[in-house]
């Protein structure tokens, strides 16, 4: 086996993202904490986030909706209007805000771009995405951008297959399990897990512990040796 | 020369898109009739979306936040937050509302579908444009989809190149003059324009007359010969 692309997740694996996503919804209890209790607001936001899903999918653009529409939920008819205001900036910031790679990124996608075919796959706004990777520096080492609505086992066939040389001779690297590992190697491919300091709930799963495609790393810069680990053991 | 590949526009051109846009704006006016007179208030809101493009890119979700930061704009502190959750609603909506094809699509593509390699070239939100296809019973007609947040000479060169055999044996069908015809003849493709009834005002431009690769379509049922036609003229 020898593996020729690699597919590399963006938000909380490249950059700062869940991070971002976390400071704002502390500014949004702060802003709410008149007309409802933290715990409950948490939930309320979370539970309008689910409802609103299938309509809106990943991203700020969605999120800062589902933020409005849970404020004036709980404001029960008070004029909110200036809390409103906030979210909207806050959504604006959101999108504008700088992007920072993570320890260890740019050097070692340049070590990988020697060796591998590099994918970016990932969910989220498609002009946020483009405008992320563009502000990262790091697009030049990517020989292609997939920006999808869902990651499933048929999305990482599909883009194996169009970008590289299959599943079979792919990794997905991510720090979402339920996104990026367990249905890219239910596809077929390599799938090396990066824990971010957060997880958004949504996407938390269990580890297919003893699975010999997939790897825990506790660091992008890991990724090289592992994948080369992977290539002889499975020779 | 020979056709290949014909890239097609989904908006406004396979099923109604703008004409809910402007159903929307009515309704917007009307809500805020009490804080601003028609023309102001329209020529505010494509203000406020030309503003925001940059960071929300195209489609509903962003023309929402837009409409709701417009509303904040116009209505100068008065609480509007019964008006803010008309229009959150009105977003949803749209989101949510039926795809109806334009009339002679299905056929049409049916046709093509035989003969050519289809490729959907959109803008707009990806869950959206992705729900909006699936919907429409369209999707099992193309080869290929793509969703992308500009449509430029760039665009249709990478597109034609992946999913065919390159922008010079490909054809673009849309109505806009500006994103799906001028591009795409620009990158080497022919262009067909099939304008609809009434067309966003980002996405006005002059014609190419007597360009030897465009053409203007009363219908789209018209494409299938045009497509041979310049088949044959360039042969």
């Amino acid at each position: 086996m020898t593996i020729t692309t690699v597919g590399l997740d963006a938000d909380d694996t490249l950059w700062h993202n869940e991070t971002i996503f976390r400071l704002t919804q502390d500014r949004f209890v702060a802003l709410l904490a008149p007309y409802a209790d933290e715990p409950n607001l948490r939930e309320h936001l979370a539970a309008v986030e689910r409802r609103n899903l299938r309509l809106y999918g990943y991203g700020v653009k969605g999120f800062t909706l589902s933020m409005i529409e849970t404020a004036m939920e709980v404001a029960d008819g008070a004029d909110i209007t200036p809390v409103l205001r906030e979210i909207l900036a806050a959504g604006r910031e959101m999108l504008s805000h700088p992007v920072e790679p993570l320890a260890g990124v740019p050097e070692t996608l340049a070590i990988l771009a020697d060796r591998y075919r590099l994918v970016l796959i990932t969910k989220g706004d498609l002009m946020h995405q483009e405008n992320k990777l563009a502000a990262s520096g790091l697009g030049d080492l990517f020989a292609a951008v997939e920006i999808v609505s869902e990651k499933d086992r048929a999305t990482y066939e599909r883009v194996f297959e169009r970008y590289g040389t299959g599943a079979a001779e792919a990794a997905m690297v991510g720090n979402s399990m339920k996104s990026d590992v367990l249905p890219a190697i239910e596809a077929g491919a390599f799938g090396a897990y990066i824990p971010y300091v957060v997880t958004w709930a949504h996407e938390l799963a269990d580890a297919p512990e003893g699975h010999p495609r997939y790897g825990e790393l506790s660091a992008i810069t890991e990724l090289p040796a592992w994948l080369e680990t992977m290539d002889r053991e499975t020779a």
